[in-house]
């Protein structure tokens, strides 16, 4: 077994953090630092958009392991120091600490977790203040700050962040428009008849939603006072962008490390680069999709925490495989909880494959019992063997469960006729006695059927 | 393709509903007849705790096919009939009609959903007025009748069916007692560790619990006034035996049909008796258990419409199968979720199986998300390969999910290796970056690998 002296990590997001402590676990002797140029200890991203309304009520309770937590695993935290250079030739990187000073650490292993930035439409008067994207506990808190006297805001892109934003904006009083270029919200992981619901809901909250649009300006003295949307006017005091973000890997490129063709860094299924001892994790990274066998940008926390345990692992003389992304997504938008697995009908395709797709409406609970409510649920499955290769849920409840037991059904290759015969549970208060998994089965099975007589 | 004339089904509950209505989509042509000794039409038998406190407002919306639906579907229903006999020689039926008078009605094919009656200690006094079982419609609303002067209730039995109705007597103000034989609550489908939890969380909301305890006598005049319990007494207005039910297979042992060795009327995969054109489904009807292999009593709602509806299907000319079941079941208390899926650790053991367990306590949401609360999961591997073989959960949410993520891998006979690496979703609102379940399966993984060392 490598014995690694010294582990350096390099980032502070989730798969720095999750590489850190897998580490140290899988070794007791190992030195272990990180370094990320951010202010503050390892917070929860995907928790940001819920801090800006106060429904958690400080961004800093983010921040779940506290300094005397890397204390007692023995991991340095080197905030504020930001990684200019890798020599993978003399297991050396270079930074830039705290108090400015350029100085340089040696390793033995290396992690990348270097992230991803937003990507902001190139138009001019984005750097007005007001304007906004929504990446760091920074950005979190002068949003927050920022939102106390706004009345008016426009968040521009309608996937996850955006939406989650327009959420948090909303619920704090504030008239939200969501303005987004593609023709529905969450195009990348709804089809749109799921999608349509999700923008239903938004609007019977009172959010506006414009689809279709690209946003051509913004405008103001010093601070925004209107976005302009192919002529037309929107005034807003905050502005979000949430249009999407690109793997951070200008430090990987430039130490001459191997990207892939989705653009992150690419790694084989131990999270090694092609570079000798060094790794990359999290949003950086590239992950193969299980079901395309492509790779693709994963983006998501769950990803990254998983690509960090392999990382860390590994680096520290395990050994681990990460078996490639499902991207399971969820995410609750007032009482909406809205998931999605796999790839959509859209995308598959998209990329050429020949699927047939069950949408079936069903109720969360026994129809009789107070407080159900409509689920709606979408399989996508393989015309050629009924193969599930996707599914999306828009429902009061129980989202997390629903894109979970599919995601299992995919991953080991389940067919509609499989999944017919699903033992599941029933409590009038909490389910109906008949899953819509196994409803949205059988109709593809009918479907398939009768199509082919 | 069998063309059956005429369809008979013997029972009105949730097996046989489900057996007309699957009938008649497999064949429009076919009669159909229900015979059922109730006075009401198929109900919801799972929703009848919900309605004594008024959870539910009124018992008879657990009647959810009203009578145009039965004609729309033309499946006649027989209220009232209690059948007699059965003779399959003559493939034909005996039943007292509704007027007292002594019939008979010819079938082609016969389903027999007889369901299960209530099982009484026999002990004096079980005969008083106050003295209650919770298995029919009527019985829930004589329950709700005497509740409304009732003070103190005393519930015999801590399954599934007890502690529900212990629950809303309690939710309707009334102090309760719950008595049970066995050393701790739901001992079908939990381990002690699971139960104490559920346990407790009845103690804090006011319910007592006293386990281990036999019932030897029912007092009071007309009117129950206290039970006896190893010589010390409960007083009570209102008393419940929940004390379990066994098939009601008279019908079926009178006329020659073969029981199996759980005591339930024995049938293969198509849901066949050992007489031709005679099927059997629901509480009455064996299943086998998907792990096990063995014969078993499954008595649960989703157990009875599934073979309702392969039932129905076949008898109606189609051809369906039963796979058997898992036993997937789920319940709420209060603010608890529990659920179970196969078999537990001591149930296991019992049956000299090899197993190891990890029970690990979780988050439900992320840690720092409002409404965060406790999760407690369990796992029961084979020792010999770590394949699951159950799982337990109790949470404030989202048992439902876990049930039948749960029911999918253990039907799939995946491994605690497997299940480290399922990708699982997550949003802060909703779920936490990792799911219990990788969790569980990692320290399972663990666990054997350093006692192999």
């Amino acid at each position: 077994m490598l014995q690694s002296k010294k582990l350096v990590i390099v980032g502070g997001g989730a798969a720095a953090l999750s590489a850190a402590m897998n580490a140290r676990k899988e070794n007791r002797d190992i030195q272990i630092t990180m370094f990320t140029d951010e202010k503050v200890l390892p917070y929860s991203r995907c928790g940001l958009p819920f801090t800006i309304d106060g429904e958690i009520p400080d961004a800093k309770n983010l921040i779940t392991q506290k300094d005397n937590f890397f204390k007692i695993i023995k991991v340095t935290t080197r905030l504020r120091c930001r990684v200019t250079g890798i020599e993978p030739g003399t297991n050396r990187i270079t930074y830039i600490d705290e108090t400015q000073k350029e100085n340089s650490e040696c390793y033995d292993t290396l992690i990348l977790c270097t992230g991803a930035k937003p990507v902001l439409p190139k138009i001019p008067g984005v750097d007005k203040k007001g304007v906004f994207v929504l990446r760091t506990l920074e950005d979190a808190i002068n949003i927050s700050a920022r939102m106390k006297q706004a009345k008016r805001a426009v968040v521009v892109g309608a996937g996850l962040i955006g939406l989650e934003t327009a959420y948090a904006l909303k619920k704090a009083g504030i008239n939200v428009w969501v303005i987004e270029l593609l023709d529905t919200v969450l195009k990348p992981v709804l089809d749109n008849d799921m999608a349509k619901l999700v923008k239903e809901k938004l609007e019977q909250h009172g959010i506006k939603v414009l689809l279709g649009k690209k946003v051509t300006g913004v405008e103001g003295g010093e601070n925004v006072s209107k976005v302009i949307v192919e002529g037309e006017e929107f005034p807003c005091d905050v502005l979000v962008f949430a249009t999407g973000v690109k793997p951070d890997v200008e430090l990987a490129k430039n130490a001459g490390i191997e990207l892939g063709e989705a653009g992150g860094i690419k790694v084989n299924e131990r999270m090694e680069t092609n570079k000798q001892g060094i790794y990359a994790a999290g949003d950086c990274a590239e992950s193969i999709h299980r079901v395309t066998g492509k790779p693709v940008l994963s983006m998501l926390g769950t990803s990254a925490v998983r690509q960090g345990k392999v990382a860390g692992v590994n680096a520290a003389g395990g050994n681990a495989v990460y078996r490639g992304t499902l991207n399971a997504t969820v995410t609750r938008l007032f009482d909406t909880e809205i998931g999605s697995v796999s790839i959509t009908e859209w995308q598959a395709k998209a990329v050429g494959m020949d699927v047939v797709s069950v949408a079936v409406p069903w109720k969360t609970r026994a129809e009789y019992f107070p407080g159900a409510s409509e689920i709606k649920l979408k399989l996508v499955f393989l015309k050629e063997n009924l193969r599930l290769v996707g599914g999306q849920v828009v429902t009061k409840e129980g989202a997390t469960g629903y894109v979970n037991l599919l995601s299992l059904a995919i991953d080991r290759g389940l067919s509609a006729g499989d999944l017919v015969h699903l033992d599941t549970c029933y409590s009038p208060p909490v389910a109906d006695v008949w899953n819509p998994v196994c409803i949205a089965a059988e109709l593809a099975v009918k479907k398939t059927a009768e199509k082919s007589f």
